[in-house]
């Protein structure tokens, strides 16, 4: 970008926020070029807006400049969808992290984007009522981004991901202008549904300013299940036993034998006992009477799958244990200081067999560790090809299995990604999944959002 | 529209579909050129495809000749929606009517468009699972017509609208190309959610030729219950209350007195004690122990509340006849031989008292009769202006009170249509809800699917 371009519009945002919400300083500028991918290009500058007409201020400018724009949340995306690829302007959400509202009597709470996911359960948790999208990043993943990537996690096997959860946005377009989509009211079919489109669009058709979500009451009680299997077709088995049987808990989790070894070596003890190949996590939630029955339906199911052990979670803090290693498990495999190259496939929940079968067939075919956990009832797994960053025929070994495990999870009816979006990391790929037609539609749409192509450039659209 | 032109397309079209599947002849042309509504355009022609591929040939050939094409389900919709505005095509589904496949182990459903709603429940019951959405209608309207319109039902206070059921959609664009949305998987975020876009779209967008819908286990008990109250404020607060004490059962239904007495008069017989002011119907489903607990709660709320009497369905007949009254309500409201004005408005859950004070204001300010019930756990109520008319000045007021309405749930944050849509019906209202940089850019919407704008004109914008 031309120097002279960015002090115009330093200068012309100067007045618009204060010149201490802008930074152009070496550091910011490389902390704000990458993400939870470590990929990605720093910006030409960094803006912190306080409110949406700061927002529609930046936009109107960007827009008049032809400068691209790339809106920040927490960061902890997987696919770079919050870096820019070629420069521009970085509009971080920091500042606008505030609950605006908790409204027990029609069931929602309003927020702004940066307000963090887990402070939000918290904060509804304490009048009775409950969100439930729960990524594993969710201490530290904004609503903002949530949204803006159709956060999913384990609770989506009962209760969907976050975009059932999205009444209404407020919105600012990149020409500056402020819409609003939905209401509070529940129901609403008055003009196309732009709520549902911008959930999951990735930041590249509007700028999310406000959320308006839905609550539901808290469950009054649940129960944690711990099933252990000697390998990861036992355990698969048992999701599909309870699939036929009707069963739908809350969450269905599962961590294969690469996953429970990484977890082990991060946190220096065995978290199960010696010969598990693969475990289950299972949560039932709901009034106390359907738990216990639900609970014991899984339970039965999971020993007529050859399970191990099946343990239920004794207290609130065993429960917590539990779940927290399942959330750990990102960590851990990042500490294994291996290259961890994360997918997180998806495939009709019926094929969750086939998907492991072809996971191994991968392992074999490129010589590769490949760590796989995730959300079995929803057939969305997380495939992690584990790679020695400084050995290069590995690495060219990961990038053949990658298209592969695309490839066949396409050809198992399924998708290339279940949560984490495309980015720039798997726009490559989108091709394999979305036909010509469908990909040239999206982008006139995009174009009906954004005549300029300033907002997120770079992503989604190989 | 010049005959010569409709006989270029009836010329081009024989050879596609067939001289038997096309029809000109005057009682054809009337017949689809009104549906439940009763207003409406005989179109030129009327077709009747047989699959994908003839539709993709029909929406070409309207598209080079510039002829409005106008899709029809099952024709139940109340806003003019299936019909022309000014001819044109009508392209019937009524040949595509197949469901194609129910898949247990997927857990999902791929229907033609024209399945009929009530027997795709059927069909998917008798396996043991369950499709939510229930409109009154749903023996007459069609899956594709509950697509394009989002169609809910008294189920979806718990289960939520159509949109919650669809998956994945091949449609076809106004240009002839197919596209496909979705997939079998029940997450997927790669690219924009075309499917909750088309979900609504009014048959502006796209024609739908396939729909996945998403199934759920069948809920193995449940129970209905039955709170007679003195008047609608007494029955209003027991909802109040019971969303108060975090219950939400599968449906929570209401009727106000209007509605009774056109209940009474249609059936020539009494079905609630006289001095009974307003009814809900109240159904909880799930598991046993679940919904006996839940049932005795909403109970206890209604006595809390002041109900007259509250009394559990005995029987599966029993509970038939209670919800047989409810769907008979529509039918009932006709029968008056008065002109029933049918809006859908909808309002935040806990406003439901305000709007129903907005509604007797009104009765009293425009002197109207008018029928009031629905579901009230959505806020969503269908108000039912009851005009003679043979009136004129009757007539106008109830247009007086119809924009009048419109304003007062805008103002209470809701929505003038969350069931029905916009059609024709509701056009000149949408710039109440919407602002002008809303319309224009679903406007550009419309154009990135339909740059001819031969896709049901006249529907949804003013």
């Amino acid at each position: 970008m031309r120097s002279s371009l960015r002090d115009d519009v330093v200068r012309a945002l100067t007045s618009v926020i204060g010149a201490d919400y802008i930074r152009t300083d070496a550091a910011s500028l490389d902390a704000y070029g990458v993400d939870a991918l470590g990929q990605g290009h720093p910006p030409d500058l960094v803006v912190f807006p306080a409110n949406t007409a700061e927002v529609a201020a930046i936009a109107r400018c960007c827009n008049e400049q032809r400068m691209p724009l790339v809106v920040r949340g927490a960061g902890t995306g997987f696919t770079g969808g919050a870096v820019p690829t070629r420069g521009g302007l970085v509009l971080s959400m920091e500042r606008m992290n505030r609950i605006l509202e908790i409204d027990e009597t029609n069931l929602l709470a309003i927020v702004e984007p940066n307000v963090i996911t887990a402070d939000l359960q918290r904060a509804v948790e304490k009048v009775g009522l409950f969100y439930p999208p729960d990524p594993a990043s969710l201490e530290m993943s904004s609503i903002g981004g949530n949204v803006a990537e159709c956060a999913g996690g384990p609770r989506a096997f009962k209760y969907g991901t976050t975009k059932r959860y999205v009444l209404a946005l407020e919105a600012v377009l990149p020409t500056g202008e402020i819409v609003e989509s939905g209401s509070k009211a529940v129901k609403n079919v008055v003009g196309y549904d732009l709520t549902q489109l911008l959930v999951g669009s990735e930041g590249t058709l509007a700028i999310i300013t406000k959320a308006t979500l839905r609550l539901i009451p808290r469950p009054p009680a649940r129960a944690t299940l711990l099933a252990l299997f000697a390998d990861i077709r036992a355990a698969v088995d048992a999701v599909s036993a309870l699939i036929r049987r009707r069963v739908v808990p809350a969450a269905l989790e599962l961590i294969d034998a690469d996953s429970l070894s990484a977890i082990r070596d991060h946190l220096k003890q065995d978290v199960v006992p010696p010969g598990t190949g693969a475990v289950l996590i299972v949560e039932s939630d709901g009034m106390q009477a359907a738990v216990d029955e639900e609970i014991d339906r899984v339970a039965e199911a999971c020993r007529d799958a050859g399970a191990l052990r099946v343990s239920l979670a004794a207290s609130e803090e065993d429960r917590d244990r539990l779940w927290n290693v399942r959330r750990l498990l990102s960590g851990a495999l990042k500490a294994t200081g291996l290259l961890k190259i994360n997918h997180d496939v998806v495939v009709p929940r019926g094929r969750v067999p086939e998907l492991f079968a072809v996971i191994e067939a991968l392992r074999q075919a490129h010589q590769l560790r490949i760590a796989a956990f995730g959300h079995a009832g929803d057939g969305n797994i997380h495939v992690n090809l584990m790679v020695d960053r400084h050995d290069a025929q590995q690495r060219a070994r990961a990038k053949e299995a990658e298209r592969a495990l695309f490839e066949q999870v396409v050809a198992l009816e399924g998708s290339i990604s279940g949560e984490h979006g495309i980015g720039f990391a798997k726009a490559q790929y989108i091709g394999l999944e979305l036909a010509p037609q469908e990909i040239a539609l999206m982008k006139r749409v995009k174009d009906a959002f954004d005549p300029n192509g300033i907002l997120n450039p770079g992503k989604i659209f190989p």
